[in-house]
């Protein structure tokens, strides 16, 4: 069970060519993106309505997607402008159209009713484009559930130990209190902890010698997208002072690809003007190096959880803000069914309906 | 749901050697085939009826076979002459014989009531073993349901696009209108395009200047079997001179191994007298190319048809003949489920019982 | 469905290491095995009580294991004792512990209620550790429902045919009558075959140059575990005399891992005084091979029972051993189950609770 009413990330911008058809499926939904003559990205449901072939196997044709299997012919609206060998077409023949935009990098599809997409609604991922931050753009594909991920995002105790020679560095991360506050559409953790080592990877930013005050100080909004702040400093230095700190600012999301499977968008900013951009590639490749350690934990215990789907979680005071998130979810998607049935008077509007 | 009282192709007779056991499987049976002291094949379940191991697994005894896992000894009717340590054979310790016949190089299993197994039925793939054609053996494995393929051979207007390259040529294949008419068990298509450029694949056969007049005329008959004449002429030539034209005839077939894969037997042959066979294997090699291209769209299909097996399809004009065989097939196996629904007063006999 | 008030066979010994974690699942249930400081196996679930996690990729932490996620502590009672950044720690936070016992090389758990657990139900495989005794321990992992195997161990008859080349031989074996008798959980299964050329594989054992009169002698008990007494002696040697005879001492046992997969533990003993320890080598190579030819045999089988599990097997004669260990099982499972079921008075305890 999903929020529908949301934009979800589904590429970075980069990912989708030029002059070529890109799909993915979010919700278990294949969608197909291509861009227009002006560079616009239009988003439809990548299946011809005809016999259910995806339009992703045809090929485009200036702003049309032409289906490779009979020849129908679809403009960037989704509808049907040609049935090779009919005269006419038929006005049902088209395919769903998702709203769709790019806001900093990242490619948005509203999964929704489409009447209520609302630009207002996009998460702020100022770093993924921005000239005072840095980093290489990253993606991974989990054969997990979604919640699965949002749960290990909520819930920076794992540093620790999942991350103990990567992220983490100390234990302390896990004895730290996380602060935790409600934002519009999601919760604000905070996580500072005292006078611990540099973690490993923060030698890819810069030589610290001695101890750090670290913090995280992150959003985590729906679907299930984290914007944080993270950082350490000399413990020597007053808390305004950033000469010698690491500065960092990460924008991760997931998206479902299906109830079982999910993709990873994430980058790791640094600060431009604190060196090159060799910088972001070292703290790239140290990232991808923790969130492996990630992914093989959250596959582990998605297994176990397959085993016995009945198993229940003894949630402690270290998951606060995965219950608060799990519940928040929860009730997003039960306010979206009772809005969803039909009054006995008024019928209401497909949900499938094509924008 | 498949119909049941039809002959299926099982194998090209040269698949099944003459001292060697040979397995397959049809609708959901494996079955097995081998030869006789005088070449003619049997068909029997490959399962032994004591604890249910494949009988493929075991051995060509003289005209019987022996599980190889207890060393039970079956005769070539499926009855059990032999069981190590007994001294008698229960009566009922048999397996499912099913009827075989071999016609024009294929190997028919008949998967029905074995009292109504009617020679009459076979299809007319008179190619397959003439000294006027000549043509390289097919086969190919589909992990699709069966129907799907049958939609496709249904309906050319795909060459335009899924074989643009290969068989196709033109889009005119797709604009052009087919007739279509009964025929016992079955419908016959014809398409006629005209003033065509030669397709790719017809250089196999002979250089072509111009421009072509192009004919498909196909039966396509129960359970999934395709017999058609095709070919080509110079626009420029009379309707009945065929000394500049390519003339082909086509003999395929596509048996459910279950509800999702299928056996796919094929062959395109041409005249004997219009060159050596080299030619003929030419014409085999872009045939597998092209029929790896539907199969690739194919695939396609039915993966998207999986991730959501309610979406509906919305038929058009070109998909006349694929309503009229899935009508056809539809009534087919109603038919005989009503046939096999026992009276009140006389019982059915078993559907199951042995040949 | 299985018997789970057993001692079931997890591992080798040798399989545990000295100071890291292992972990095999049993009836479905992934266990964790490590040893404490003082050597003894320690077996818990291998999955955190917190989020599911398997401890397993955690890490040792002298006699207790750390799950790698969080960073709980549990110690080899299965108590957590440190939840990082928990000042208590709640008393239900806790994985299951299994009773656990090693019996000569064998590495015992048992599923049941652990009140019931009783190390005089333990099996008698002594050769797995006896100065007499010389062999090499072997494990295979079946993708087949345990059962299946079972029944291939009860009926010896199978070795005339799947073992024909190499512990077969001769078709006697299959026409030879076996003896069977109850024993305490399980039954003995007596076949003695006279007059037949020596077995290939006794060959890795000594030269033998004319016919054996050969004996298999085996019990076999609950859960799936066979004893057995084998071997052969020239038939002009008197009954008692071994000089010149092979004598082997087999244990096996077959562990569900799930309801469709199977871990299977075994060895064949030959008598020390006999030669050295490259017979014991050759016995295993030789061994081996046989169990391949099961396994592809009982594989094959399982297959085409999962292809139509309604299907049903036409018992025989032969059959006599694997209806009364079937019947065994069954009575077995139907017994515990009338003893699980809470009386309207008193409730029963909870089936699951912790050791």
């Amino acid at each position: 069970m999903f929020v529908r009413n949301c934009w979800y990330v589904i590429a970075w911008d980069h990912e989708v060519p030029a002059d070529a058809l890109f799909t993915r499926t979010v919700l278990g939904e294949a969608i197909l993106l291509y861009r227009t003559a002006d560079g616009t990205i239009t988003a439809l449901r990548d299946r011809c309505c005809h016999r259910l072939a995806p339009l992703s196997k045809g090929r485009k044709e200036g702003d049309c997607v032409r289906c490779g299997y009979h020849g129908l012919l679809f403009d960037a609206t989704g509808r049907c402008i040609e049935i090779p060998g009919a005269e006419t077409v038929p006005a049902k023949a088209r395919v769903q159209r998702y709203p769709v935009t790019v806001k900093n990098k990242w490619v948005f599809v509203w999964m929704g009713d489409p009447a209520r997409a609302d630009l207002a609604l996009l998460p702020d991922n100022f770093s993924c484009d921005s000239p005072e931050w840095d980093y290489v753009p990253g993606y991974m594909h989990y054969e997990t559930p979604q919640p699965l991920i949002c749960d290990n995002l909520l819930d920076f105790s794992h540093l620790s130990y999942v991350h103990e020679k990567t992220l983490g560095g100390s234990t302390a991360i896990a004895q730290a209190r996380a602060e935790i506050e409600a934002v519009p559409r999601g919760i604000r953790v905070t996580r500072k902890v005292h006078d611990v080592p540099p973690p490993p990877y923060y030698r890819a930013v810069r030589e610290l010698a001695g101890n750090l005050d670290r913090w995280f100080i992150y959003d985590f909004v729906l679907p299930g997208t984290l914007l944080m702040h993270s950082g350490g400093r000399p413990i020597a230095d007053a808390e305004g002072d950033m000469r010698r700190a690491v500065r960092l600012h990460s924008c991760q999301t997931v998206t479902p690809e299906t109830e079982t499977a999910t993709h990873y968008f994430f980058q790791q900013s640094r600060r431009v003007e604190e060196g090159d951009h060799a910088i972001a590639e070292a703290l790239y490749q140290s990232l991808l190096v923790a969130f492996e350690e990630d992914r093989a934990m959250i596959t582990a215990q998605s297994r176990a959880i397959e085993a016995d789907p009945a198993a229940p979680m003894m949630l402690l005071a270290m998951d606060a803000a995965v219950v608060r998130f799990r519940k928040l979810v929860a009730e997003t998607v039960a306010a979206e069914r009772v809005a969803a049935t039909p009054s006995p008077i008024q019928p209401a509007r497909d949900a499938r309906s094509i924008a």
